[in-house]
């Protein structure tokens, strides 16, 4: 919708993979939203902008060919993922689903540019996961390493807490890979859990906000916290609450994306963002939100629970996030009001929290 | 062969993927040897040690859990990938079975192992390609960085020159999730490029020899030199010749396997070994070549062709490789001697040398 109101002629292609495994998962969103067909009519009725919307699956390599050859996009950008990490440690099916969807689907998009667009610059959603939570700085991608008295420039060690993380760290070397073979345009965003539901253009009609999820499998720490804050039930903290990672709000997504795209990544070079606006711990996160809930009269509190994820709950974390900075981000940065106002967009949907979906399933480790 | 008569029961599971493709790309060995359910049987009546042979597909995943659960083997050995470089350049159709084919069935012996006999050895055939040509030393699998006063151990960065290599970079990166998320006991040997083809039992019977590869796909740079010599015509170099390796007698690898198979790797430790002997270049290799060949009478010389692949043809290159020494390998290094005495088996062969196999048939970049 940024793209199409800002004058780019958009073509969505989407399988509903996300969708379907949320559906037979017991894992649906707040607020249910209409197909795609259905959003882009009611968002060319507001707007007069057209979204082309085609159904196809980017793991069918001939499917994915056809439509770069016809569309000769400029941008290509990368979302056709399973985004779950504790979804994809549930066993094997689900392991399976997640390794060849997100394998296959990075191949054949590299493939479909390499023969048909090979100008055309792919933007990769990648994921802060992928370096894990080493006991060093984590850098933008890439690191000298001095050894033995030689030095020589290396992609960023990555160990990934789930199967999930490890597809893309596999994305990485892959796009690395025919990037330096090649001299193909890639840019790969390491992008840390995102929050919120209001961008510009989602405000326009319920119908248009984006799926949010807020139970074990598929929604994220910030969101499952706000909903349980306005449900009225504790706060679910996964052990010591020490876990750190980048975070940033829905609408900074939007506007890294949108300048990765007007600033394409050099031929030859994988450029690697990390694209979080501000660490937080988790334990950090539930008091915020606790606060927030508070002074909109929702009583509430933090419950420890017993990690189901194996990771560490207290640990060094330090990750560079400076040239989406330099591109020109504008942060958006987590304050009580943001919150609040998040808070009272869930408050309209109280009547569809499933508290069922707030607790881990099974164990993901 | 070495493990059947040194007690153990063994079971070969292979698709016949290498014996097809050499066929279908004109890229048969000097040796046509007989399909494995003969060699069994010339080795059984050789040597009264029994082999048993399943022709079946690692990348299907209820086919592996079924022959893993009924072996309940102590050790898998898995070497059940596309092993070619250039191969995995040639286009599409190449690069999507290597893709395919090598990360599935190392994703369906990790799932197998961990279902049907957790504590079972997975032994790796990685390669020492994995880590491309690095300016710095390379160390065994792992690496302490010392960064802006900090320190952490990781993956040794590794980035290969072809998508064959790329895909044993992911095969590691898949194994050392597992292996530290659910305890699996993983060696990965990095291999360098092997020679030769006598061994103590493929010595027993001409239908026991290794396929024994010379030509652009399949072949390895020794052997390729070998049989130019006994052909009579020039040792072709790609471009300068300084591309420097790890190298080893196939005497070696069975030592290497079976040292790894007697010394498990701990459950939870990813344990990697780079397993070769001795580092040469590509132009000191074909000076040692020319050497013992004119010694036999054979006259030829070198011959400097373009370089079809994207390489380095001039670097820094110093690889570590104490572990396997270690563990009691006792090397069988290159001499004039080794390289007479493999010269003179392919001559046996001399009249089955196809000329035309020489030279890179397409471009590997």
């Amino acid at each position: 919708m940024r793209f199409a109101k800002t004058g780019h002629q958009v073509t969505v292609v989407d399988n509903y993979l996300k969708r379907t495994l949320a559906k037979t998962n017991k894992s649906e969103p707040l607020i249910s939203t209409p197909d795609l067909f259905e959003r882009a009519k009611v968002f060319y009725a507001l707007t007069g902008h057209h979204i082309q919307v085609i159904i196809d699956d980017c793991t069918n390599a001939l499917a994915l060919n056809t439509i770069v050859q016809r569309c000769q996009p400029d941008v290509l950008i990368h979302y056709a993922e399973q985004p779950s990490g504790p979804y994809s440690m549930r066993g094997f099916d689900e392991a399976q689903l997640t390794f060849n969807n997100n394998t296959q689907s990075t191949f054949n998009v590299i493939w479909s540019v390499m023969t048909y667009a090979p100008d055309c610059h792919i933007i990769k959603l990648g994921t802060l996961g992928e370096y894990g939570t080493p006991n060093i700085d984590i850098e933008e991608g890439w690191i000298d390493i001095h050894h033995k008295g030689r030095t020589d420039k290396f992609l960023y060690p990555r160990q990934g807490a789930s199967l999930y993380h490890t597809t893309k760290i596999i994305d990485t070397d892959l796009l690395w890979f025919y990037v330096r073979t090649y001299g193909l345009r890639v840019t790969d965003l390491m992008q840390g859990p995102v929050y919120g539901l209001m961008t510009d253009e989602s405000s326009l009609d319920d119908r248009l906000l984006p799926n949010f999820h807020y139970d074990d499998l598929f929604g994220t720490v910030l969101n499952r916290f706000m909903v349980q804050a306005i449900a009225g039930i504790p706060l679910t903290m996964y052990g010591a609450g020490g876990q750190t990672r980048g975070f940033l709000n829905i609408k900074d997504t939007l506007q890294c994306i949108e300048l990765a795209a007007m600033q394409p990544a050099e031929a030859g070079k994988l450029r690697i963002l990390n694209q979080f606006t501000e660490q937080f711990s988790v334990k950090q996160l539930a008091e915020h939100v606790l606060t927030a809930a508070r002074s909109l009269g929702y009583q509430t509190d933090i419950q420890t629970i017993k990690n189901p994820r194996k990771e560490q709950e207290s640990h060094y974390y330090n990750a560079a996030h400076q040239g989406l900075l330099d591109m020109g981000l504008k942060p958006h940065l987590l304050s009580p009001d943001v919150i609040s106002e998040m808070l009272l967009v869930i408050a309209k949907y109280k009547d569809q929290i499933d508290t069922s979906k707030f607790m881990p399933r099974f164990s993901y480790s």
